[in-house]
């Protein structure tokens, strides 16, 4: 359905090392930022990279399964939140102002109307998922529209430019549906992918982990169909999420995954084109206990370690310095010879 | 000789908790931030505080020791970067500009001539110190006119308006002085203190072990009057340091601490003065070995950890935006009552 990725050349490896190795500072010396150098330069294919129009997308939706008390919220906190980021409120709101970055918030199947607002895209798929103790969240065809939506979307990033996006959401519920994903996509017991959320006690989290357990045996899914897993545990913001993770990949563009939900609906998108990971930088590692574990599945790391847990595409607003850090040291940066600095 | 620093009230402390748990977003989700923001909160005496002209301070120096082979990089290398600094070429000039952050370079003791320079505040107090194989690094003069200095200097950033400076140095040879105050005061043996600063080999690493074992058991001294240790193991670019940061703590302002040298003049400081501790914010924890001990020992934990080990206060520069998005949370953003939004 979706384009193919095009893989990432690495050709060019070497030539991104040697200029930071080049550059006034011991060899390895900026750390992580030097391997995030290097990915930026082999994902544009040139040494001197160039971040544009710096865009955040947080995708809304509710979720069927918070009616199962599977979150220490109400889920009418989904609408409400939409608000607080239509009126500049909430974190992501703040962290974007402060970083420069655009923000846009979608409604992908939040479960109430809202008035006419520029600042609202509405690509509503229906008011919330069915809750997937009893139904597939939402219908093949739902799930779909939601990864088509996504790829619209991005190509709206596309034109104005953009080439580097974070992926946000929000969705009360939605940490049961990554756990879901999780357990199915990585191939762990579902003890390792849940926990607390929002803020559930340890009694909280074993009823959340009782429902999972029985929603899991009821749909007996293997992970050999993505969209189909998707679809059965999901939620319409995640799918929207993974449909705008391939098609980032695929348009070239920088993807900044947030927390543990964006990074559910990145394992999605891995599944169903491995390629994405070459695309991928993971803004932090989560105090939600699985978030970590998904990380390592994938082999990869996040660069912020705040024990975040708000989700929201805050982590991705929080890391965009320094990912403009590591651009910025590799284009202007002197070299040991233009300083006239002894190499050791 | 400097001021007593006042101990940061703390009365304050369940006001501030309030407002962060008040805050659109579940408690505790912004993680180490909010322990940041009820710090800064707390240095500040306000509910609303505010980074005013934020600056980054690189004290450069050379080290007798560097002539015993302990460096990677040869000791003209201090005199070049500086020259560097001033030429905008070096990391901290390029994380500085990207992040708006004012910075000023100080010859606190390098060997080697400066032309005139607005750039450069003329501190020298010495070219370099003596090898502490053989003599004390500094006098007990020296030390107290370089401790001194770094007070005139923050002097200087007061009347500035600044309100949060970073202290980062320059100076070949220093993480062998930064190890010998470390194990002095942590009380640690030098096995776990020495590591391969700008990049030694395995055997590189036990040439200077050796080296600093030696000069322990020449000086033997105790860490109770920790300017005769500073004097005997420092450099002046540290001695600087820490005076600044016991001047700046005296003024109430957020010191903004770098890396494994950063740290050490840090244990100086906190050895003449425990309530220096109050004002501190750990950038980051450093691949240097050594450091992630020292902040143990602080009861610290540095908010970066990107495997950096550059020095001149590049971990200041990288984790200042950081800073600021725990402010600007704090004071912008929406309250469950003001966005109407339910709390759990």
């Amino acid at each position: 359905m979706l384009d193919k990725i095009p893989s990432v050349e690495t050709g060019l490896r070497e030539a991104l090392l040697r200029k930071i190795n080049n550059k006034t500072k011991p060899a390895g010396s900026l750390g992580v930022l030097e391997k995030l150098a290097e990915k930026i330069g082999l994902i544009q294919q040139t040494l001197t990279p160039e971040l544009v129009a710096p865009h955040i997308v947080v995708f809304a939706g509710d979720h069927g399964i918070a009616q199962e008390g599977v979150s220490a919220f109400p889920p009418e906190v989904t609408y409400q939140m939409v608000l607080n980021f239509l009126n500049g409120g909430a974190a992501i709101n703040v962290f974007c102002t402060q970083n420069g970055i655009d923000l846009s918030v979608v409604d992908a199947g939040v479960n109430g109307d809202f008035e006419q607002n520029g600042s609202l895209l509405d690509y509503k798929i229906a008011p919330g998922t069915k809750s997937f103790l009893s139904d597939p969240a939402m219908t093949m065809e739902q799930c779909r529209q939601a990864l088509r939506s996504g790829e619209k979307l991005v190509n709206t990033l596309q034109q104005q430019g953009t080439n580097i996006a974070g992926f946000g959401e929000m969705g009360i519920g939605n940490t049961s549906s990554a756990s879901m994903l999780m357990s199915i996509f990585c191939g762990l017991p579902l003890e390792e992918c849940v926990g607390s959320g929002t803020g559930l006690t340890d009694q909280q989290i074993q009823h959340k982990l009782s429902v999972l357990q029985k929603a899991m045996s009821f749909h007996d899914l293997e992970k050999d169909d993505p969209i189909q897993v998707l679809a059965t545990f999901g939620g319409f913001e995640m799918a929207m999420m993974t449909g705008a993770m391939l098609a980032a990949a695929t348009r070239r563009m920088i993807i900044l995954v947030d927390g543990f939900i964006a990074t559910a609906a990145f394992l999605a998108a891995f599944e169903m084109d491995k390629d994405v990971l070459d695309y991928a930088v993971f803004s932090h590692e989560s105090a939600e206990q699985g978030h970590k574990k998904m990380l390592r599945y994938l082999n990869a790391e996040g660069l912020l370690k705040l024990d975040l847990r708000l989700g929201e595409g805050t982590g991705c607003a929080l890391v965009w310095p320094l990912v403009q850090s590591a651009v910025a040291f590799l284009n202007d940066m002197a070299s040991f010879e233009s300083a006239g600095v002894s190499n050791r």
